[in-house]
């Protein structure tokens, strides 16, 4: 059966998320309406993960498997790209080996957060916008302690579905880049909205609200804690999913925004 | 009467405009309505130039005068954005001299334009999509011949309007980066509908379907065309009034997007 990566950018608005549902609207779900127009068959559709509802993609990969016709993979790629909603974009389309599965063959994701230190005009739906001041020293120094691998049970919603909650974390970066902060997670799989929640708690860090002993307390199996990240999960219009990795790849692009918040000097 | 010099960045999409208008929602009109109710009187309110419906602004100017209360610049700035519409934003609130006039004062304007080689999921509201391939090389050289002193009535709505139709353009720059083509033209004012149908032109000569020396020949006093810039006005969803800049200002930042479409490879 010919299989085809896609790859995809999208704006998270308007969907409940990527993953198909019976009675809502999803990235997934259009995606593969606008396929089965075009093939005239049934085809299977896999991502290589979940986004949830209003979270964006820079560069999602799903795999394509069908029985129609084989068309040729930029035509293919025309064609979606004009039945498809504006706010979904498929970059690529490419030939893959048969057993080409986008969620099992990834190795590993990289997620982008933006944090806007200011209110703007133009990028409300690609930010969070934080009115407090933020140290991004310590914001940066407390993302350092996620590297390796922890239990991110803390972190995670409905931890008790997980077969584990132990992620390895690859690699963290806090930046800022004129009035937003930039906050890259790489790891070799995600839980649930455990982006958003370590987003969340690094705010509180800048804000001053938890010190980065606290937050590596976080991360050790056991007992209480007086800091709860679900109350802190930063909202999803500042997430995007910016790339996916596979057996291959080369290295990850230097970190920028996808969507810039020019400096003012002021907040 | 106090004077303050506001800057201010807006998405023009939902405004006929900056201009005020009796039946229509114009940026101008949004912010007066906002400062009479913050300051509890009568406003002046002049922007430096208009944008046309659908025109962005990075960086308008205006100047406020008004007999109200004398309220902090950062005090006034924080009380408007608290009221204004989500896609219009104070950056600076200034005090000025009392004879600072935004539109008299000003030197010279800049505005950028961004063409996409592709379509793009997050940047429809922001760009100009041009699906035939583009040559930047031929585009740069042809807009070279826009700097300086020129008879722009070729490029000019309703030039009988105008008291003269001559322009100094100080500078042009057109540069490709990733899957948008950036034209940037500065000048000391500019004609309605001017910057548009310049980057119509432009898209013109990218598609070769008008050479340079027909673009030089519309600069030129006199006889019948053959090209109509007007027929080639770009779309102003492209359009950003970028800076304006006032004696004693510094030079412009460097040429970059304000909101980036990334490489695809593809089209």
């Amino acid at each position: 059966m010919p299989a085809v990566k896609l790859i995809l950018e999208y704006d998270g608005t308007r969907y409940r998320g990527w993953q198909e549902q019976s009675n809502a609207r999803s990235v997934a779900g259009e995606l593969r309406r606008v396929a089965e127009s075009v093939l005239g068959v049934a085809v299977e559709l896999v991502g290589s993960g979940r986004t949830d509802a209003g979270v964006h993609a820079l560069a999602q990969v799903a795999h394509l498997k069908h029985r129609g016709p084989r068309i040729p993979e930029a035509r293919l790629r025309e064609s979606l790209n004009d039945l498809l909603p504006a706010d979904i974009h498929v970059l690529a389309a490419e030939t893959a080996d048969e057993r080409f599965h986008a969620r099992h063959n990834a190795r590993s994701r990289s997620y982008l957060y933006q944090i806007a230190i200011r209110r703007t005009a133009f990028a409300k739906r690609f930010v969070w916008w934080v009115r407090d001041p933020l140290d991004v020293t310590s914001m940066r120094e407390s993302a350092e302690g996620f590297v390796g691998r922890h239990d991110f049970a803390a972190f995670c919603e409905k931890p008790a579905e997980q077969a584990s909650t132990r992620v390895g974390v690859e690699a963290v970066r806090v930046r800022r880049e004129d009035d937003l902060i930039l906050v890259r997670v790489v790891a070799s799989h995600f839980l649930w909205k455990m982006v958003r929640r370590l987003v969340g708690t690094l705010v509180e860090v800048g804000r001053g609200s938890i010190r980065a002993e606290e937050v590596r307390g976080l991360l050790e199996d056991g007992a209480g804690r007086a800091f709860d990240p679900a109350r802190h999960t930063a909202p999803p219009s500042g997430l995007f999913l910016e790339a996916v990795l596979y057996p291959g790849d080369g290295a990850l692009p230097a970190l920028r925004p996808a969507f810039p918040v020019r400096a003012s000097g002021r907040r």
